[in-house]
């Protein structure tokens, strides 16, 4: 596989988001990507509770696939052909979001893309560890209790890469 | 609030589960109760992810609902009104699942509901730990490294009920 731009593989990662139901069905939105960081929104609308709060299966549906979609990303900026699974995550649901979900996913602390890469070159197998977050975006009529960009849940991600012959 | 009998809960959490919009995305199903374990489905087909698998998302929010709804009917069948958050929750995805996705919910080892419901009774807050569980339902041409009845994924989650005046 060649290797292709950081804005190449969002578009890809974009298209592959629309065509999966599950995604589709929460409507998830590829947002943007740096190059360390994958924001996908969803609206409050289609992930509401019983509360009028987002859905927790919702925050965590769209946290582990913007964990999923960066170790994606990279792999296609590296021009590495595998298969990239969750294999466990950590979740804290912090307050009740009456918001759209903003997730975003990082690299967690001390953790390298190049060591992932190197290994999975080497051995066929590797695993990372990604954080995401569910952040407040700006809105007019917030309540005191919260701030823009505060964050309303948390994710601690364990993804494995096994590379394709 | 009156108590109500087990399967008038379970009618409430199916009429309930039809009505959220995540819920309905994904196409779950409230299956069955017998007073200590609640069971969900949902089909593969609106859950699936580009491997042709279960998607990590669906089977966490299948998961996540089915504690949630556990701890609803217990509360309705004490004749408790009070609102029900996920707190947080540990996921594991064990092996990939190609099949529909059944998951149930039950009480974590050494929780009471006993316990719960008083402490919610007198002090307007509680929680309990529970455990759901992805398993593999019955079919036909299964592959050899699978059997009916094997967890995919399974969850260890903290839930919080506050008690409504």
């Amino acid at each position: 596989m060649e290797a292709v731009s950081k804005d190449r593989a969002l578009e890809i990662l974009r298209d592959y988001t629309r065509n999966l139901p599950p995604l589709a069905a929460i409507q998830a939105r590829v947002v943007g990507y740096d190059g360390h960081r994958l924001r996908l929104d969803a609206p409050l609308a289609a992930n509401v509770n019983d509360k009028g709060s987002a859905f927790g299966g919702s925050m965590t549906s769209l946290m582990t696939y913007a964990g999923w979609g960066l170790v994606t990303l990279q792999l296609q900026q590296a021009g590495v052909r595998a298969d990239v699974f969750v294999a466990d995550s950590k979740v804290r649901y912090l307050k009740p979001l009456y918001a759209d979900l903003r997730a975003e996913a990082t690299l967690a602390p001390e953790q390298s893309w190049q060591l992932f890469l190197a290994t999975l070159a080497q051995r066929g197998r590797a695993r990372i560890h990604l954080q995401a977050r569910i952040t407040l975006p700006e809105s007019e009529g917030m309540p005191h209790e919260v701030r823009a960009g505060e964050v309303m849940a948390d994710l601690a991600g364990r993804y494995v890469a096994i590379a394709k012959r």
